[in-house]
């Protein structure tokens, strides 16, 4: 999928909602508990539910290698089930990757041959081979860290270079965007920063950012589209536990999918807002 | 195992090597292939052949993930046979993970819990809350990344901050050795920077650092132990490829031990010199 096509789902479902599969077995409905493998049970009630309101899914690596080989497998099927039933959906490894060329290649066949994903999620720190290896795959995507939504992101994502001025958070949206194109990366930037996603659209305007914090992180929704909005929404929203878990009962699928098609609502307003539908 | 027992084990085998189990089916003699788990035999026959030379044994995550569900099983495996057969031996997780604190915690309990790792390699992008949930685990250690051995290392590690005049990797030990001890906390440091071990000395006298990069990526074991070692030896110095792979016969342990029983002399030799031993 490239960009313009990421578009074109956002147009149609008039949303830039990504759904976050954070699936914790601790939170899911108990009745759940005694099926074969309730995280994919959890995991593709809630993605037949919500993905008329969701243009992307984003499984949290760390909630799957928990529960070691069968978390594993769980994430696999998942991924599968997306593939067959729902082919535009653009699916993304939340798993922070970040290793030199050739632990690097391997962690690329990895999730984008063996697994099938569309993106993954990494950490700028070790440089440009880091990420260099993923893109080689034709038609996949890197979603670098930028200016993440966490209360310690200011410990070195804020740390400004003497030589350029440029805040550590920038130096890696400058020197990543020559890495790769708009049509095979990314960059998270938290909706909890939304004032800053100004200097982030001068350096990346026309880029997508995967937003992560808004809602239970405190990020606002329409402070992101205002800042961070582009010609082609250049926006992805994600939403885990604010969505996921509302409702213990046999009904929680659809709770969840009110509470999608809620932001689902608001988005379509802010594209609306913006003439992009 | 806290610093001192570590140094304890450095003392009775006059070594400080960790043996980088990196376990490639491409590479690994070719009549382990049939095998119900070639990773797990190869690990083992590894193990049991250079566990008198070494005093830790590092799985990259990347060569286990990319075997799906097996893997994870194979590596599950290689933990619980050195925790059973060689219970001194350190072992540290290269994961490279870096997550936020919710996130964080569940990696800790997966590779600290379920996998029973010592140790966890991190990136330090997304700051304090990356690393913290880690430092709660009793008798467990994070490896922080700070000056890495790969060729882009300077993309952001040599970032000079303006305020402080100092590069990233030495903000980046600065503040974390405020986050736990050198009981809890080590850092890695590329055997190719070597000539960058004095800087480093004067800001963590007292800690443990990971080096990889002696061997094929050209760094100097010399020289790592003249500008690194501290009263305690305070290194553990990672050697994968140059031991695992250099005989493809039924005789690929006993060349193994041979490599090990070389690299080990050559540590003899400088502890011996720096008076540890």
């Amino acid at each position: 999928m490239n960009s313009m096509e990421l578009f074109e789902q956002i147009r149609l479902k008039k949303s830039f909602l990504c759904v976050g599969l954070d699936t914790d077995l601790n939170r899911i409905p108990e009745f759940l508990l005694s099926r074969e493998d309730p995280i994919f049970e959890f995991n593709k009630a809630i993605i037949d539910a919500t993905s008329d309101f969701a243009v992307a899914y984003k499984p949290n690596l760390a909630f799957y290698e928990l529960h070691g080989a069968a978390g594993w497998n769980s994430l696999q099927k998942t991924i599968k089930y997306i593939r067959t039933n729902h082919p535009n959906i653009f699916t993304i490894a939340d798993a922070k990757r970040g290793d030199i060329a050739n632990t690097s290649r391997m962690y690329a066949r990895t999730f984008f041959n063996h697994l099938d994903f569309d993106a993954i999620t990494l950490s700028p720190y070790m440089g440009h081979d880091t990420v260099e290896p993923f893109l080689t795959f034709e038609g996949k995507w890197v979603i670098v860290l930028a200016l993440t939504s966490n209360g310690s992101f200011d410990d070195f994502q804020m740390v400004k270079n003497a030589e350029s001025e440029k805040y550590l958070y920038e130096e890696v949206l400058g020197k990543a965007i020559h890495w790769g194109d708009e049509n095979n990366m990314m960059f998270v930037v938290g909706a909890t920063r939304a004032e800053k996603l100004e200097s982030v659209r001068k350096i990346v305007p026309d880029h997508f950012l995967l937003i992560p914090g808004v809602g239970e992180q405190g990020g606002s929704l329409a402070d992101v589209a205002k800042y961070g909005m582009n010609k082609k929404c250049g926006l992805l929203v994600n939403s885990a536990r604010g969505i996921l878990y509302g409702d213990q009962s046999m009904h929680f699928a659809d709770a969840a999918k009110a509470k999608a098609k809620t932001i689902q609502s608001e988005m379509e307003t802010l594209l609306k807002n913006a003439g992009l539908i």
